[in-house]
């Protein structure tokens, strides 16, 4: 299958300044995160990238977009319903087209020459079927992230069959759902916040929209539920994801970048100075 | 003399988006750049603050200010005309009293308990006059910053009575005109972003701004002719300037904050781990 489209949330009330923050990215050039995670989408072959905001926050998400301003689409989310009701919000612009998903908060540096979304579009592409980008995680992680369980896709490294998601497991219940064989112990499949998706993904967050009873919509019961309804993969994605919404998330984020990238002499130098000549308080 | 108010200029083209940044401040509090400039301005006892910014920038540095909105004050600068002229628009504001200066690129780290604008308004408060903050910088670093010339106030360590001032010298010029004897060898006060600053400056630029020729009214020029016109001194703060504008300068600040705060240890862990597992490109 062929994604075309690009789906980036950014309306989470604690996450709204985030996309406009500076960093200098891996080719040594300042931007702010939401133009390199609209190259991370670009680079994948998306064209076409609509981008899910609080109302009002569209000027200044278009200022902060620089060159591939013109590529986008603005979609509001006009009360905090959740992810997964932020996503829905999308589904006029997905059409009946598979699409690739990326959260606004997290900066990913690739290991490979393939950037992550790069990597994530060609198993997907090849696969035929949703895929959502997963990293093996420590248990201690598990309260911040999705979890998924499954088995390896026999003969294919990095491939796994999910059979189920739970959101932010307690380590009681990830140890009897999601564990996944064939991972070093006490390591889970945490989401990496990259997903290829389908058209029935968005179904299912419609017929939860629908039911008045449900004020918060989420996205990891509604994937627990495509993994019940049509093939759903896992891949674990060779690179690091970096959260830029907790506390030094931008400083790490952006070490990363330089130490991966260009200048990474000039700002090991720089660091190693710094630490030298700082005074401890 | 007492100093109840202070001047920010944030009108420079480059540097619009700088004072909206966030870091994790030396309390270890996520907080934009501005709110830290803030704090630097009130914790020094600055009751009333204005920043000259450009015109429709007001809403978004009011929602960068956090808790200190309330105490500040707006005044555009309706065309780029230079530093000088950012300053002269804040004419009205400052009136007839001595106000604290400071940028909106730049951030400090002190090294002793009192911040670095705690430390020049109280050289200022007792000395009576107009005081820049300066430190002792490479001859290398000349063409980034405004230099002082001029000699130590005897008995008084860090003081000196500004004879000239001049922006970005040339190291020939430099050597000619602002060596300060008892300053290491190479090495010159160059300012630290910081000022204490008198209504006769004001009145200086406001010359400067009304002969039709003059269309760009630089800083440094003006600081010239008030150290003719009345006594100006120069202190070295104990303390560290980080420029957020040039590239690697947030990445560096932040650093600094956190190296000379209370995240110290767990920056420094989280730093070696990042060095250590991120793999050379």
């Amino acid at each position: 299958m062929k994604i075309r489209k690009a789906i980036i949330t950014a309306a989470g009330q604690s996450q709204r300044s985030l996309p406009l923050q500076r960093l200098v990215d891996r080719d040594g050039n300042s931007k702010t995160a939401l133009q390199i995670i609209l190259e991370e989408a670009g680079t994948a072959g998306c064209e076409e990238i609509c981008l899910v905001v609080c109302p009002g926050d569209e000027d200044s998400f278009r200022t902060a977009a620089g060159p591939r301003a013109a590529q986008l689409q603005f979609v509001t989310q006009p009360e905090p319903r959740g992810y997964g009701h932020a996503l829905h919000c999308a589904r006029a612009f997905a059409g009946d087209e598979p699409f690739l998903h990326l959260v606004s908060d997290h900066l990913y540096v690739s290991t490979g020459p393939q950037r992550c979304a790069q990597q994530l579009v060609a198993v997907a592409s090849a696969e035929n079927c949703a895929v959502s980008a997963v990293h093996a995680t420590r248990e201690t992680m598990l309260p911040y992230y999705g979890t998924v369980g499954g088995r390896r896709v026999p003969q294919r490294p990095n491939l796994y069959e999910i059979t189920t998601v739970a959101e932010k497991p307690t380590p009681t219940e990830a140890e009897q759902t999601l564990i996944v064989p064939g991972l070093r112990a006490g390591h889970y499949l945490c989401f990496f916040g990259m997903h290829i998706l389908t058209p029935a993904l968005l179904g299912i967050l419609a017929d939860e929209v629908a039911q008045p009873a449900n004020r918060n919509i989420q996205l990891s019961p509604a994937l627990a539920k495509l993994a019940d309804r049509e093939r759903y993969l896992a891949h674990e994605v060779a690179g690091q994801r970096y959260n830029i919404g907790v506390k030094y998330g931008l400083l790490t984020a952006q070490l990363a970048l330089a130490l991966a990238g260009n200048d990474r002499a000039e700002v090991l130098t720089q660091l190693v100075e710094l630490v030298a000549t700082q005074p401890k308080p």
